[in-house]
C-alpha cells in the first residue's frame, strides 16, 4: 500500500514553519509497513490544494493530510477534500460539545468561527483532539483512505500515533509494535556494521538504526495480530542485539541517558553533585530536564574561570598552574571538591577546551576531562571530540552521564 | 516568478531526517520575492524523480532541489534532471581538484567514487561547496532555471545563501537586504498588533513578524539596486519600530539575548555570576553557549536542594523556612550571596516551580523569582508562565538575561 503526507499551510511553504509532522507520520507509516514515495507542502489555496489531492488520488492508497482544520477562513482542508471526494460537510455535535467544553476549561471566550472545527465529511470516522480544539477525520472513498489531522505538532503528533495509526491497524488486522534499543559510545556506522545481517535480512520483526544527538538507537518493530505475540517475537531480538553490542547498550525503552541516570540514582537512594568548567551548566541542565531529578541532584557549581575553581571548589592553586585547568588532575579535583562540598555520593568534574578559541598543538580544541568521584575512588575519561562548540560541550555533558550510569552498581 | 522546492532522499520521505532545508530556502526566496506554491520530497528514484522534475517544469520559472548529489550510487539528482532537460554532464576539473583537496585536508582517503560529484551538467554555472564536497550547479534551459544543492542543512544552508541566493538577484539584477529587530517581553500578537499597518502594507521594505522561542522577532527586508540604497531604506523603518515598540526591542542584528548580554558585558568590563534552582544551570549553559563567554562570566551555583542554598551560598536557613525557598526573598539573597561569593558586578538568583509537580494554589507551577544584585542593590521579577517545564525553565533564564541587559546601562 502507497501512502502520501500532504501538508497544508502557507506557514509551511513560506519556511517559517519546519514541516516536522511529515516526519512524524512517515515513521509511523513506515512502522505499519506502509511505502511512502511523495511529501508535498500546498498553502492554503483551495485551486492549489485541489490539484495535489487529485493527484494523490492518481497514486496513492493512503492520503494523509496535516494541516488547515482550524477555525478561521483560510483552513480550506475539509472543504477542498471532502468536495474533491464528493462529500458534504455535516456538524458533528459531540466534536461541538467538546470545543465548547475546551473552552471552558481553558478559561477563554469562544468565538463564534470556532464551531466551523466541528463541521466533518459524512460517514467519516472522528479522530479525538485530546491536545487541542480541531477533531481530525478519516473515511474510505473511491477505493482511497484518507486521513486529515491538525497542523500543530503536538496535536498532530498526539493524534496520529493515538488515533490515527491504530485507525490504519485495524485496517490491516495487525499490531505493531516497537522497542528502542538505546547506545551511547558506538557509532551509527559502527553499530549498522555488528548488527549488518539482522537490519538487511530480517523481515518481521524489522531492525533499524537511527542517529540521535552524540547516540544512537536500534528500534525493533513487529507486525502481530495482537501485543503479547508482537512481544514475545521482538523480545529474543532485542536480547540478542544487546548481547551482540555489550554494555554501549545503555538501556531498552528508555527516554535519555539522563532520565536513565535519574531514575536509577534516585530507585537507589544516591546523591549527585556536579563541577563544570566547559560544559558551563550543560550537564546541570540536561539533568534537571527531568522532572523530579531533585530527588537525587542536589546541585552544582559551574567554575568557569581559575579563581572559581580555587575559591569556591577550593582546588589548590598550585596544583591549577602546574598541570593547567584542562588536565585530568584537575577534572578530578574538581569531582572530589564539588562531592565534599554538596556531600553526595557521587561528584562529577568537567574541564576542557570548547572552542572555538584557546585550542594549541598539545591541547587541541575538543580535548575534555571528566571525572568522576565516589567512595571507591576517582576516575577520569578523556574526550577528543571534534572542533563543534555544541557538539564538544554536548558530548562531554554524554560522557559524564554515561559514566554515572556504569557506576551506580557498584555504590 | 514562481519557484517550486523539490528534496531528493530517502531519508527525508522515510521520515529519519526532517526536510529543514525547505524551510532555509523557502525563506530566502521569500526575501528574493519569488512565489513559492510547492515543496515536494521524493526519494533516490529515477522514474519518480523524473515525474516529479516534469510536474514542477509545468508549474514553476525556478527548481530548487537539495540532496542526492553525493557520491553512493544511489544519488541520482544530477543524472535525472540533466537527462530531462536534454544535457549531458562533464567532468569538471577544477571542482575535481577541490575534491581532492578536501579529503586530503581533512586527512581521510578519497575513495574513486567520490569523482562523480565533479561530473555536472554541461554549460552549467558552478556553485561552490566551502562546507564539504558535493559541489552544486544552476543552470537556464527551456525558459526554466534549475539549481542544485546539496542536501546536508549546513552545506546546504550555506551554499545557498552565498552562492545560490546571489545567482538569483544577478538574474533580477536586484539585491535583497533585511534586518532583525528583535523583542522580548512582547508577544508576536501585541507585536503584530502595534505594527498592523507596517506589516500588512508596506511594500518595499516590507515588515515581517517571526515568533522564535520565548520572544519574537520583525525583519525589514528591502530591494534595490545596491547595498547602499537597500540599507538607506531599511534603517528609518527600523527606527520607526524601535520607536513604537520602546523597550521592549533588546537589539538589532543581535543573535540573541544571551549574545547580546555577553557582548555588552565584555565592552564594559563588567562580570556575571549565576545562583539558579529551577532552572537547573540552563542560564548559565545559555551563557556559556557564546564563545567568548568567558571574558565576563565567572561561573554560578546550581542549588537545586535547601541544603545547598543554605551551605554553599550562605543563605540563612530561618529566612528559607519562613519565607520559602520560592519567594523574592530568597530569590534576592540568592542572587546578592552568588555575587559576593563570585566576587562579580552582577549577581542572578533564580528560583521557582518548574512542574510539572510542586505547585499548590498559592504556588502554582510556572512562579519563578528572579532576582539581579548589583552595587544599586537588588531588584526581583515575578513570572508566571505557563505550566510546561521547558517554557517555564527556558522564559525564566530569557528573563534573567533581560533583566541584566537593562541594568548593564547604569552600572
Amino acid at each position: 500500500m502507497n501512502a502520501e503526507i500532504i501538508a497544508v499551510g502557507t506557514e509551511i511553504l513560506l519556511g517559517e514553519t519546519i514541516n516536522s509532522d511529515a516526519s512524524i507520520i512517515a515513521k509511523g507509516l513506515s512502522e505499519l509497513g506502509f511505502n511512502v514515495y511523495y511529501h508535498t507542502v500546498v498553502g492554503d489555496n483551495p485551486d492549489r490544494l485541489k490539484s495535489v489531492i487529485e493527484l494523490a488520488k492518481s497514486r496513492a492508497d493512503e492520503i494523509i493530510t496535516t494541516g488547515g482544520l482550524g477555525p478561521t477562513a483560510d483552513d480550506l482542508t475539509k472543504e477542498t477534500i471532502a468536495a474533491a471526494f464528493g462529500k458534504k460537510l455535516l456538524m458533528d455535535d459531540e466534536s461541538l460539545r467538546t470545543i465548547h467544553g475546551y473552552f471552558e476549561k481553558t478559561g477563554r471566550r469562544m468565538t463564534q468561527n470556532n464551531e466551523k472545527q466541528a463541521m466533518l465529511p459524512e460517514g467519516c470516522t472522528i479522530l479525538k483532539n485530546d491536545w487541542g480544539t480541531a477533531p481530525g477525520c478519516a473515511f474510505e472513498a473511491e477505493g482511497k483512505r484518507v486521513i486529515m489531522l491538525p497542523g500543530p505538532p503536538r496535536e498532530c503528533t498526539g493524534m496520529f500515533r493515538t488515533y490515527a495509526m491504530p485507525y490504519l491497524m485495524d485496517m490491516t488486522g495487525e499490531i505493531i509494535f516497537s522497542r528502542n534499543v538505546r547506545v551511547f559510545g558506538m557509532g551509527e556506522s559502527a553499530v549498522e556494521d555488528k548488527l549488518s545481517s539482522m537490519i538487511k535480512n530480517m523481515q518481521n520483526p524489522t531492525v533499524a538504526p537511527y542517529a540521535k544527538e552524540n547516540e544512537c538507537f536500534l528500534r525493533v518493530t513487529a507486525k502481530a495480530e495482537n501485543a503479547q505475540k508482537a512481544r514475545e517475537m521482538t523480545d529474543p531480538v532485542v536480547d540478542e542485539i544487546c548481547g551482540i553490542l555489550g554494555d554501549v547498550v545503555y538501556g531498552v525503552d528508555v527516554e535519555s541517558l539522563e532520565s536513565l541516570v535519574v531514575s536509577e540514582l534516585t530507585e537507589r537512594g544516591l546523591t549527585l553533585s556536579t563541577a563544570e568548567s566547559c560544559t558551563g551548566g550543560l550537564l546541570s541542565k540536561r539533568i534537571t530536564d527531568i522532572p523530579g531529578s531533585s530527588a537525587c541532584f542536589r546541585g552544582g557549581v559551574c567554575a568557569y574561570s581559575n579563581e572559581i575553581k580555587a575559591d569556591v571548589l577550593g582546588i589548590d592553586k598550585k596544583l591549577i598552574e602546574e598541570k593547567d585547568a584542562v588536565s585530568p588532575e584537575v577534572a578530578s579535583e574538581m569531582a572530589s571538591s564539588v562531592r565534599r562540598l554538596f556531600r553526595t555520593d557521587i561528584g562529577i568534574g568537567i574541564t576542557g577546551i570548547a572552542g572555538p578559541g584557546g585550542g594549541s598543538d598539545e591541547k587541541p580544541v575538543g580535548l575534555v576531562y571528566i571525572a568522576i568521584d565516589t567512595k571507591s575512588g576517582t576516575e577520569v575519561r578523556r574526550q577528543i571530540w571534534g572542533n563543534a562548540r555544541d557538539r564538544v560541550r554536548g558530548m562531554a555533558a554524554s560522557n559524564a552521564l554515561d559514566m554515572i550510569r556504569r557506576h551506580i552498581k557498584e555504590l
